[in-house]
């Protein structure tokens, strides 16, 4: 062993003992004749004195930062104590030294307020991965996997590994495949996720499984995905709904005590889809605050339990909310004083392309109790307040409203939302709000190929009540314009999504677990007989050997971990993550292969714009 | 939840309580009126008793094997108590009960010897999986990788995931490779293991690493191998051979505790290469028996530290063994009484071609001090007995000969002594013996390319004191003929194997942390400047700024779990494992893929032989 102690080790208690410590200068101070050098480690810095013979030594053979040396000393306490580190009461008289490697001086600065941009960091990731802000969310990642294992073992849930390299059944994403030299021209693909596996281990009776594994799509990027992504994956049989619920949110809130020292002792709120469509505007609501949507204007043909208030707003022939087919408002607190420069700002956010807003209009609720609109000349004060009411603005408080098409204008509407939550600090970083969105529906429609398509996969029950409807109806839309009529369009799934402070974090679903619903699902996908047979026959084989009622769920882990770190970005929680064109700039891969890896994969390239 | 109890759970102390069970139906039994049914889910098995009425509904609505329950009723105390079984004290008197599915008949049994072949429980894994059997394999396996993650995280390493999605640097085994379609012409590698990035992460100053983790080789398939299998991939920095032997060796141990209630107290033996080879004729001996081999005759350039026993044949005019290259005996223990026609079969054995050999000389250590031997007229009975005592022989022993070319022969000895032990039972299933094997040669002679090839691989560090000379000396060999007196022909590995009862479960090095040294390394393994930069830049990078030394090891996770079992089989300790042309039979993968994803990755095949 290189070292007796570790750097983040030594207190005073050490006062007097003989220490080898080892790891990389972090700064050298030369005070006169004599030298400080801060020894890092994983474990944390130790202050190492030299005294005057070694400085002299130092003087012809200097150290520089990241060198990593071997230093043997006496534990002696500082007169100059730093109390914000666990070691700072005490430095290391150093007696002898060696130095293990010496370092090029770094691309950038190894602190947690680094000097170096993201390209850089990521082509030197190993020295990236040596600032303590890197080092402590990897720390946090462990910790969740750890605290998540021990949860699960408790529960009696299994980690049963499935295999990498299976078949091809793109349904959605792309899949990445593997050419197979042992079977040419047939290739591998690497899972997705282990759905089907871990359904042929509760099929198999191993009751509860789980397993933290690493998933692959081939999409195109964005900012927030990785091509290959890590989940907690777990299932579990002879369980309803509810069962997965209360099992799972017990592993959130135990990873919330074991991680972050949380008791989240409150009941996890529940919501429908419905419900978070129409009151957030989006199935991942962030309910650490309200500013709820009020819902003046809908089309008919959407929600259909749900009443909105033309009456807010009609007969006033103000044309913009006449012709649009959704007009929705938000009740933004303590604005109403925006100047006409805060207004026009917010108006530029909205119209942004990626909101895609023609404008707004604003309420402003004064604290007088008087009412101020840019639709004055449409709208008397008393219809004012009326509006504003409805959205349930206060003294002081701002109405915004948002017209256009349902769909734009829900969304634009959940992002202003969000975005006046962030800017008004009601989206607060260290408070954790948990919530299920339950009872999505089964299905969308596509409208490119007339079929439905499944919204979370294809092995999601229906609700149990739905089961025989589906089983005795035809998938077929006969007339697609009347898509929204037919019986599938209303089946709800036995589906649920676990969201935390406005991402999701996991999702899952009760199974189909009966051969003849499978059938018809795979149907109103699009599959014939012979497709559903070359992909999913071993499942539907499965399932007529005694398949158990069975459902789970599974975790985005790397996002997971990012929200418990308080970071917006997946890839600060991952060693080794890639760029938004799928690239490894420190290995430069993917990258090209020999000819004899050609030859023997028998396959050759064929590119379209060379 | 569909059950209050588990089929494994109930006793006698739960007597009048009521219950609900689910799962699987092992038999059925009718007695008269009434019908008694063994319901099965992953925690055991439990007695049903349907009376008269409801075996009523059974003769109307009949049970089959494997078909789902539902089943309330009381416990009740049995009248015929089965004590071989934890429930077996207590059955279920039922009340009512839901058929959850139904089953087709099975292809095979589900018992532990079934009537399945090896295909047929292939194509029906998710059933094969059912088998108490392969059950309790996969417990045992969660149960290693449980005791390894809490032996571990108890030592401070930390599992950090690396990636799946690498570059190609083919260097000894095939890679699987993975099309780009974001970046057309190039490719991603499956990783071979994480060997370069746990080296990233020492030099990032992560200390103690470890993963159980998927790796993948592309290789021609034997009996054992899988395409896609599972490691323990550790690392630690600061450390030297020592420290790494100590901390794995404890590493196992505690699995030996927690799995199999071991005590293994002994210190874990240790022994060079050069022992092994010479003493067991291979680099993983079993050393749960004696019968070393007796070196007689060896060439002159190999084991050149060690003195055979030429004295011992020589002169005698006996062509075979004047004229072999190598002669080795063993001495095997109470088989002097051997009859013709065993020896003839042993004689066989050692004839077949997975053996090879051309024949075999036997020296017969009689009771009664007599020695009697089929080369007779060639030795005197004092020269058969010194060979004897030289072999260790006693009493009562059969001394076996072999004779020929030094590998073949040394190989042959080998298999005949792990035969002779198996069929006197010395081998036991229950007996464990750890072997550390060190100082292995650090390359091998490839005549091919008449140049060095890394026997461990090209991270693995030389002996401390060979480093020096392994850096001031070309890796050129001038001389084919002499490559054996070419200095790198006797530099020892910093490397080490752990051995289990004859099987490598594990194996690593210290690494190279130094830039010269590791370009060195590449240049012997006849990589150019250029080809190293290309494939292995951003480790010779990483090494200039600030390498910390660091060793590590990787165990076999499918074949240690496979020894603790007590099985010759890997793919019994695998959920879901791969046939000899790695084929998964059940999904039937590999297979074809789309038009449209040739398309998108911009490849097509290039079939050889339509």
């Amino acid at each position: 062993m290189y070292r007796t102690h570790t750097c983040g080790e030594l207190r005073i208690a050490h006062k007097e003992t003989e220490t080898i410590l080892a790891g990389w200068v972090q700064t050298i101070r030369k005070f006169g004749s004599i030298t400080f050098v801060d020894l890092r480690d994983r474990y944390g810095i130790t202050q190492l004195l030299f005294g005057e013979e070694l400085t002299k030594l130092l003087d012809e053979s200097p150290l520089g930062r990241e060198f990593v040396i071997q230093a043997t000393g006496i534990v002696q306490e500082r007169s100059n104590k730093n109390l914000n580190i666990p070691t700072g009461e005490i430095e290391v008289n150093i007696t002898s030294f060696k130095v293990l490697n010496k370092s090029e001086v770094p691309p950038f600065t190894i602190t947690d307020e680094t000097d170096g941009g993201d390209d850089i960091r990521m082509k030197y990731r190993f020295l990236d991965l040596r600032r303590n802000a890197v080092k402590k969310n990897l720390e946090l990642r462990y910790a969740v996997g750890r605290s998540t294992r021990n949860y699960l073992h408790e529960n009696n849930f299994m980690d049963i590994e499935t295999p990498f390299l299976i078949k091809s059944t793109p349904e959605g994403a792309r899949d990445f495949v593997v050419p197979s030299r042992m079977n040419p021209g047939q290739f591998y693909a690497l899972p997705q996720s282990p759905q089907t596996f871990k359904q042929l281990l509760m099929v198999s009776g191993y009751d509860r499984y789980y397993q933290i594994v690493k998933c692959f799509r081939d999409e195109d990027l964005r900012a927030d995905r990785q091509p290959e992504f890590t989940q907690i994956d777990c299932e579990m049989s002879f369980v309803e709904q509810e069962d997965i619920l209360n099992m799972f949110e017990g592993l959130v809130k135990r990873i919330f005590k074991d991680v972050k020292n949380i008791d989240y002792t409150d009941t996890v709120a529940r919501m429908t889809w419905e419900d978070a469509m129409w009151n957030y505007g989006n199935d991942k609501p962030d309910i650490r605050f309200g500013m709820e949507l009020l819902n003046i204007k809908k089309p008919a043909s959407v929600y259909v339990t749900k009443s909105d208030r033309t009456d807010l707003v009609g007969g006033a022939d103000f044309k913009v909310f006449d012709e649009a087919e959704t007009v929705i408002a938000i009740a933004v607190p303590g604005c109403s004083e925006y100047t006409r420069k805060q207004t026009d700002e917010i108006m530029e956010w909205v119209k942004r392309p990626q909101i895609g807003m023609k404008g707004m209009v604003f309420i402003k609720v004064n604290a007088d109790g008087t009412y101020k609109s840019s639709v004055d000349k449409f709208f008397s004060e008393d219809r004012l307040k009326a509006i504003a009411d409805a959205a349930g603005a206060k003294a002081g408080d701002l109405v915004m409203i948002l017209a256009g098409a349902e769909e734009r204008t829900r969304k634009a509407t959940s992002e202003l939302r969000l975005e006046m939550g962030k800017r008004l600090g009601f989206r607060k970083d260290d408070e954790f709000r948990l919530l299920w969105v339950l009872d999505f529906p089964l299905f969308e429609y596509a409208e490119d190929d007339n079929r439905w398509v499944a919204r979370h996969h294809p092995f999601t029950s229906p609700k149990p009540s739905d089961i025989e409807l589906m089983i005795n109806t035809s998938p077929v839309i006969t007339d697609a314009a009347k898509y929204l009529e037919h019986p599938y369009a209303n089946i709800k799934a036995n589906a649920y999504d676990m969201v935390l402070n406005g991402n999701e974090i996991g999702g899952g679903s009760i199974r189909i677990f009966q051969r003849p619903l499978q059938e018809r699902m795979f149907e109103a996908l699009g599959m014939d007989e012979e497709e559903q047979n070359h992909k999913f026959g071993f499942l539907l084989g499965a399932f007529e050997y005694g398949a158990p009622p069975h459902g789970g769920l599974a975790f985005g882990f790397d996002r997971l971990c990012s929200i418990l770190g308080g970071s917006e970005s997946i890839r600060d929680f991952i060693a080794f993550p890639k760029n938004n064109s799928g690239r490894d700039v420190m290995l430069d891969a993917p990258s090209s292969i020999d000819a004899k890896q050609f030859d023997e994969l028998q396959i050759k390239l064929d590119l379209k714009n060379v």
